[in-house]
């Protein structure tokens, strides 16, 4: 129904967990919709906010990682990031110790460049993106030997080609589409180069994007 | 732990529901992963593959909706979208339809930008994004009574800006972004000038995809 302008619902008692385990929650929350006056119920996944870093070494190249990812049953290639330890901790303390732990690097300069909802209608969980400029191996880094990871170094131009032609994880596409207005200023990047190249790709069949599986 | 080569993890037994609700599931499935041979159980969020759809009308403008979010608690504006109706209905056949429904308008040509999984870690459930390019108002549109929805033109180059300083809705931003070599090869975007429109706009702090509220 095309309506002149739509209103916000408003949320009718408290959430409740349907179930849990571990940091991941299935819950119930009523609304009441503003245009029938009816109460509706609304699943919710709720789970840790997390950050993810587009991070480019001081010699720029990107540092992405191979991972296996068990809900899409997958080795992709994405960019580093990881939990939230705790309720409100700082997204950007977040995004910093994510990329120690998985990458043993640090930034000389962080970036915010903007949240990205798991799922705006079924899930209160946020990713915050972020850029991180100048990084450089830290001499005691904290890696994780909890997670097997494979490091991958690429150059802004082809990792940017690839976020449009090969890579599957939104948000690692997310911080590279919304980190371009940087990229451009800071190292002039021929964006349009590289969409006619990705064009080009796309044409050509040469790409992963559009594949549910390996 | 950074590995020479990251490997699949092997799923074992089937997978479990833990608790469903209408078009929702949370479930569980165990992994054995292969550096350490131990079994691991993963908690994944299950619901119906969704398509959201980038639509350009024959005239040249985008085709925005906004509507209030449950998830997130918000009115956001974000592009027309919805789930498949039953398992492995064709994305495209759930594109059109929901153009239709959520929209009115048809598209004289449908072009499949890629996949998008809701989480590759937590999630089965995949996204398909299209560019809907030729759109014109159907004479009998199968409008759909039960979504509220205002309908929002916006010039092309607009609607780009707006997807890097404005738009929170990540399918909405990822359909745009791997539209862009299609959008320069049609109407010869200028890219560039909109990443330096959106690089004043960070800097003036004109922006929305920072905030996590209205």
């Amino acid at each position: 129904m095309e309506v002149e302008k739509v209103l916000p619902w408003e949320k009718v008692g408290n959430e409740k967990t349907v179930a849990t385990s571990r940091h991941t929650s299935l819950t119930i929350q009523d609304f009441r919709n503003p245009f029938t006056g009816i109460v509706e119920d609304f699943h919710r996944y709720v789970q840790p906010d997390w950050s993810m870093i587009l991070a480019i070494t001081s010699d720029g190249r990107v540092i992405s990682c191979r991972q296996y990812y068990q809900g899409v049953d997958l080795i992709l290639q994405t960019i580093p990031g990881g939990n939230a330890s705790f309720e409100n901790e700082d997204p950007c303390d977040v995004a910093k110790r994510e990329l120690a732990e998985e990458t043993g690097y640090e930034a000389q300069e962080m970036i915010f460049l903007g949240i990205m909802p798991l799922s705006t209608r079924n899930s209160t969980t946020i990713a915050s993106l972020f850029l991180a400029l100048g990084c450089e191996e830290m001499i005691d880094a904290p890696l994780d030997e909890c997670e097997f990871i494979e490091t991958v170094y690429e150059s802004l131009e082809g990792w940017i080609l690839k976020s449009l032609t090969e890579i599957r994880d939104a948000p690692a596409r997310e911080a590279t589409y919304l980190a371009l207005p940087w990229l451009r200023d800071r190292f002039g990047i021929d964006v349009h180069a590289i969409l006619d190249l990705a064009f080009r790709k796309r044409m050509a069949k040469e790409t992963a994007i559009t594949s549910r599986s390996q």
